[in-house]
């Protein structure tokens, strides 16, 4: 993800909008049949073919964003049809890099920085350097690093190459409930830990704490009666939420002064980060080391002595979560 | 306190060593009749007398080693003998102030910045101009920073002054055992958690994180099987971890890169911890305000934003303690 640093932290949440859809023609124009999931429409979108192995996932594992689709890909069965390019945390100023691969080179791509991805799809591009990104593997261009869109498409787009067992993340009947959560979710929890840690003043930090423990309370009142965030089944809100509170104690307690109460303090939200993380397809995605570099050492603004805690101790996620 | 940064943090411990003590004359060497507490051994070493109203205690509630003091006269009940002031949390480069008081002056030695009293003593002082200090209202000049020194004397040589009931800080019988376990835990804990924060390379930072929880789980052994740290009764062992655990959570967990585990999280130190804070002349000397803005607002090499976290939640420290 990029940042915008303002006294109160916005996102930018403009992105390469191109999308891989069933029955779409390589370079078709994104036009009334698949409309753009973005607010933005710009003139230069395409749509691509769903075909297995001619997509890269490029995800790093530190990033909370890029490990939803991780942990979608796993759900879904899809890791035979799309590859996964996984860069390591702690990205330079220019990009995120393949650093922990084999001579620093994604040994499909065969790039270093991902920004070469993406200039190859727009020459010079000038927006953040990003994951998660779906990259075509015969032009290495960049098709689309728009994430809430990514994990949908994979879901409905994909569906003839899920595994046969694929849980049914995007329920119909509680489709319009779900959207709602979700929203919810991303502006107060998901992108609320960010304006905390990167307010620029302590009127818009103090503002954020308050928003960020309102949505906690709720969630934890809500996950008192059920035992997924939509009821009986995991669903997409809650690969949503999960990779969020996977951070919090690692990272947005400290760094980001979410600190109010350890995740372990919250007994329900603590239960159910715990039933998931130890669900097939969560945990396994998870890197406590990774995810605490890349924070402590990018951010030099909020951290400058680059410094990484040993703390805290992850041992209680994989004790019995008692839910279920 | 004063700073010396380097790749390991070493605390400066020089300071001025005069005492004041039982049967000296303003003005007497510090010869061998009364040997200097302290390790240098400066020419111009004064003893004082102990005259009630003679003197004034400059401790910020912040600080913890001048909270010790701040207990310590609680607890011998020397609030009339000698008086209190007190500068804010967030000193200037220049110098503790007494920026929270009526005209930014101490109402008694009607200074602003502290440093003025240490000049007083000794003309263009340039070591740290720390609390706790003891002042001579008289001539307005610091009598000694020594902190350790300055409870040990506040015990000995006060004993006139202390109120009938005071408790034995120093048991005769307990002493030698208690020097070790004092010793110990200055070096391991409350120097410890400094170590922690303003290590200079991830190196440090990883051998004194070790240092520090090998000390912290020795004392949550210690705990379990006693209820104050030399058996049933409170000694200065307990004031000077106290002041410490006082602050674990609310800075030295997160700003100082603390983080295995919140206090709360060992059962026996936050046993132990609460048993103190309710016990009186330790809980009302404790301001969690004053605390965190000191540490989050002049650490700028920490923290350059200055912003100070709203949390922990505080409010478990006046629950049931289970202890005694």
């Amino acid at each position: 993800m990029a940042y915008v640093e303002e006294s109160s932290f916005e996102r930018d949440m403009s992105y390469i909008p191109d999308r891989v859809l069933v029955g779409a023609r390589s370079g078709d124009p994104l036009d009334d049949r698949f409309p753009s999931g973005s607010k933005d429409s710009p003139r230069d979108v395409k749509v691509w073919p769903v075909e297995p192995g001619r997509y890269r996932l490029v995800a790093a594992k530190a990033c909370p964003w890029a490990n939803r689709a991780i942990i979608v890909r796993e759900l879904l069965g899809l890791q035979e049809v799309i590859g996964l390019g996984t860069p390591g945390p702690t990205h330079d100023a220019q990009s995120w890099t393949f650093d922990l691969d084999p001579d620093g080179l994604d040994p499909v791509l065969g790039i270093h920085w991902l920004q070469e991805a993406y200039f190859n799809r727009i020459p010079g591009y000038e927006r953040g350097i990003t994951v998660p990104a779906i990259v075509d593997i015969g032009s290495k261009a960049v098709v689309t690093n728009d994430f809430p869109q990514i994990t949908h498409d994979l879901f409905f787009e994909w569906r003839e190459h899920h595994r046969p067992d694929a849980p049914d993340l995007w329920p119909a009947d509680l489709r319009e409930e779900m959207e709602e959560v979700m929203q919810r979710v991303f502006t107060e929890v998901n992108n609320g830990v960010y304006r905390c840690g990167f307010a620029g003043t302590q009127q818009a930090y103090d503002d954020a704490y308050a928003r960020l423990w309102t949505a906690m309370d709720w969630l934890e009142e809500r996950l008192t009666a059920r035992r997924y965030l939509m009821g009986d089944a995991i669903t997409e809100a809650d690969v949503r939420l999960f990779t969020t509170l996977a951070r919090f104690d690692a990272v947005y307690h400290g760094h980001f002064k979410c600190n109010r109460n350890k995740l372990t303090e919250m007994p329900a939200l603590w239960g159910y980060a715990r039933d998931l993380f130890q669900t097939p397809g969560f945990g396994e995605t998870i890197d406590f080391d990774q995810i605490k570099a890349h924070y402590y050492v990018v951010h030099t603004d909020v951290n400058p002595t680059g410094i990484v805690p040993q703390g805290p101790d992850e041992s209680g996620w994989t004790t019995p979560h008692g839910r279920g």
